[in-house]
């Protein structure tokens, strides 16, 4: 599918590991920021905001990834962001990077995220205005299809 | 099944996220830390030395990850380490954390690596002493079996 | 002294501590950040390309820091970066950083760099286009001072 | 000052930098990681149970650090430390670092750090068994003076 939305992550310095390429728990890292920019760019609410204010949070349950290429330093990644699936309390988010410029996927992962009370860490169903934004993302991909 | 190895890990002050728990870009830090120790300790040979005299790395290629339960400052984890499945020039590891003296898992990921030439990046035949190695490993998670 | 050139870091989920604050040694990172933007803004070349075609690195040996208001997830920090001196094979770097918008000064340090090759990791004469582009970031601050 | 308390880190995999060695910011992440070992091992008691019973925590407010020997993959650190100066809500660490089994300097830091509370971030009279214990730590390493 084609993504709701695109940001971009300068590959750091610090990012990369003793083989030369990015370490790939930083491209996790990479992943989410791209989903804080997501809320704060495409959705149009801070993740913070939504923390604080909702007390509900999204933390990861279930990720596959596939690493293609090698990750250097000096890269700028375009990271884009989709939502595959919206449940009860679960969402699935669809992150696929790629060097600016080039079409070569780089590497691609896919996270189920569960909604959360920020206190009990117990699932709460979606809040509504984040369920129609995920609908709305999903449905950006859906239409991008072939 | 029941893996070759264990190590413990303490999960430290910084490696905690907004949210209170433990930043999942961390917790496949701490799967490479100890694969890192599996290579010292039941291999026998750190992993930089194999870097370094044998030109060969593992880059991860696939990730699978179940993240079951929160990870707070102050656990310490146990991750075990196993392998299910030696190829041509891949391998499959397995990594389990729970906290020290409890049973009941946190996360599990599945990786898989793909040995490389340090210099072009392309895959290469796994080393022999490894392949041994990584075949030992995978004997005894599998003598473990139920 | 008022600073040369300033850049935008956004504090990430990740980047918060166990206290609830951005960990200490994540500051740090952002100073690299700004001095990695400081490069390809201010001086028009990327630091990969000098490390890549100059073979000339830039490692810290000196820090001096103060630290005076936590900073929070959410916020974003207007980071300074100045050249206080600079010698024959080291430079003295500033860097200053405050919530953007907001006048007051969360953290300021001082890193001596010293230009190595970075094959040996031996001292070297800075280059002559770099020395330049510090003196000229030097002469930028002192003329914004009072 | 010989210093009241060492602990062992290993530099990892993750750790390094596009200049190949230990990326300076994570050199403070040891030092804290250090700093908590103190914590369990000098003090007794983890730095987790103070923050949670005792709601005190110590911010860093000021940092003096020299870089001298650059510190690579593989790399077995002694980290030792030691307390300078005890004050009415700030205490001195020294942190020095050394490749474990050989003498010389690879960096040496010092932090001054601030009793808070956890809530306010006020500064608040350090607790009187730290105190002690910090006191302690002082008069090992005043002892061990040449």
């Amino acid at each position: 599918m084609t993504m709701a939305y695109t940001t971009k992550i300068k590959v750091r310095f610090g990012d990369i590991d003793h083989a030369g390429i990015a370490y790939y728990p930083n491209l996790y890292h990479y992943c989410h920021v791209a989903f804080e920019e997501f809320f704060e760019d495409f959705i149009g609410i801070p993740y913070p905001r939504i923390i604080e204010q909702e007390r509900v949070g999204f933390p990861t349950v279930r990720v596959e990834s596939y690493f293609r290429r090698p990750i250097k330093y000096g890269d700028t990644l375009e990271i884009s962001v989709g939502v595959a699936r919206v449940g009860e309390s679960s969402v699935t988010f669809e992150f696929r990077a790629a060097r600016a410029g080039e079409g070569e996927l780089c590497f691609a992962t896919s996270h189920i995220l569960v909604a959360v009370d920020m206190t009990t860490f117990k699932p709460v169903r979606i809040p509504e205005h984040l369920r129609e934004a995920f609908l709305r993302a999903g449905r950006t991909s859906a239409a991008a299809q072939p």
